[in-house]
């Protein structure tokens, strides 16, 4: 039985997480994009309708991460076929949740599913990469790989690229606070340094490396000692107000440790009961709010299921 | 009963191990050294003799990396003590195994051992990284930490220094070739580039964590892909003569992978069982003689102990 409309889910995700940048993400289980696809019965691909958090996105489909993503799947399978595409974005573009990933991701899983292509998601992973470069202007699979895969996802390498699902302790908390200001990815990578000293890429890798085994040996201290970032963090602090004081407030409430989600401004902590995870994300929250901004909060196991379809 | 005299082994190491740059290493079985030390009732400590491949290392106390070890441990306890060493090297000065961490690791255990002093290795782990100093110029413990604490270890950072040993698959093997050539650490120190790509920097932390997954996973194809050197290897291959043609030896012979063990002339290449060890190494050599060189293999799982006493 073929389908005529269907509706997915997308999750929100966390990448770079402290010392994994451009080569690690989660997936959360909250915020995420609804995505909605019509078969229209004619030829042409249309964004009917973007509702929730960012009605300024565009509407021109070769802007939009949702529909670049479904026109690169469609070409490579020659498939034509009309769209009516509706989107509810549950999170802010900018807000360093993987907002654009999730759309390029809620789109082809969405397509992959009406159109019973039968695609594994390794196969849809690089039409959503395809989807996320128009709005990061670079080849980035950090929040697009958890978004798809769900989990806790290490890219090894991009040439070609390589996805390994990590094992995580099952009790592991996120707290985020999204505090309302966009900050572009674009910027974000602008003000970073395109050479580092050969110590700082050592130590990079030491805790992108200590972090693995934490998560894998679920070594909480290990985990705690290895959210470090040398790469982006110490640049992209400044463009964060109340960076400090959130992360202060994070850690003197039981947070493994806390750093910036993705190019930020969201900020995400780690811990290991819903209880804590729900104190941290009010603390930070009320920095964020001390500071004289408005924010929000989400506390959320990762998620491992990635895209689902919704009834 | 207190001892008057003590002989122990220490392993040979290979360290960088591919992606992990001064922050990984792991214990051999063989080679290693062994030091023999005899209370002598007076103040001084002496090395009496250096036998075995390096008869030109330094006699003077404050040039040898054992000597300066056991200075640097007896130093914090304040113990005065004369001490007669006899050094029985089993491998070469500047041939990438960890040659000065061997020498370094033995004294000091030793010493705890024939002064009872029951130091934990974290507590020798400091002087030996001063004798190794002396050797390397520089604060290292991707050879130290593996040879004291045996296995495979993660150097996660140095401020503090933090070791993390990693669980790996005990059907893992390691054929090494030494070719017979001298490389200084510091001249191989010297061709790296004091700054690299932001994207280097990130291909390198990639790999290594990808290395710390196969490890931990018992998944031999992620260990393979994973062992890629973006900071040193690129540089230092031209230091050793036949780099090529070794390495090309071990991937058709089944190697999972190969690359230089510390800054070389030695080279590594792990397999899964011991009869293609055996013969990955034995194609490794037939390169070196081919090029001309003289040479030698050693074929060992990863050791697990560390230093040990000798009857």
């Amino acid at each position: 039985m073929s389908l005529k409309k269907i509706k997915v889910f997308a999750p929100a995700s966390v990448s770079n997480v402290g010392p994994g940048f451009d080569m690690m993400g989660f997936a959360l289980n909250k915020p995420g994009d609804e995505i909605e696809i019509i078969l229209n019965g004619g030829s042409e691909i249309k964004i009917k309708k973007i509702s929730g958090d960012n009605s300024v996105l565009p509407y021109y489909i070769d802007k939009n991460t949702a529909t670049v993503a479904i026109q690169s799947l469609l070409k490579k399978y020659n498939i034509k076929t009309g769209l009516d595409i509706v989107i509810n974005k549950k999170m802010g573009i900018g807000s360093g949740l993987g907002s654009s990933a999730a759309s390029a991701v809620a789109g082809v899983f969405a397509v992959n599913k009406l159109l019973n292509l039968k695609l594994s998601k390794y196969e849809l992973l690089e039409h959503a990469i395809a989807g996320e470069f128009i709005a990061s202007k670079g080849i980035h699979a950090d929040n697009v790989a958890p978004c798809l895969f769900g989990g806790f996802v290490l890219i090894r390498g991009y040439d070609p690229i390589d996805i390994v699902q990590l094992d995580y302790p099952k009790n592991l908390y996120c707290s985020i606070v999204y505090p309302d200001i966009e900050i572009k990815t674009c910027d974000a990578r602008a003000i970073l340094d395109k050479n580092v000293p050969l110590k700082t890429a050592i130590a990079q890798a030491g805790n992108a490396s200590g972090l693995v085994a934490g998560l894998l040996t679920k070594n909480f201290d290990l985990i705690s000692r290895s959210i470090v970032d040398h790469l982006a963090e110490p640049k992209r602090a400044q463009l964060i107000p109340c960076y400090n004081e959130i992360r202060e407030a994070a850690l003197s409430n039981g947070a493994l440790n806390c750093n910036i989600s993705g190019s930020g401004p969201s900020m995400f902590a780690f811990s290991i009961s819903k209880d804590k995870a729900q104190k941290i994300g009010r603390a930070m929250l009320r920095s964020v709010v001390k500071g004289g901004l408005k924010g929000r909060i989400y506390v959320s196991k990762i998620n491992d299921k990635g895209p689902v379809v919704l009834k």
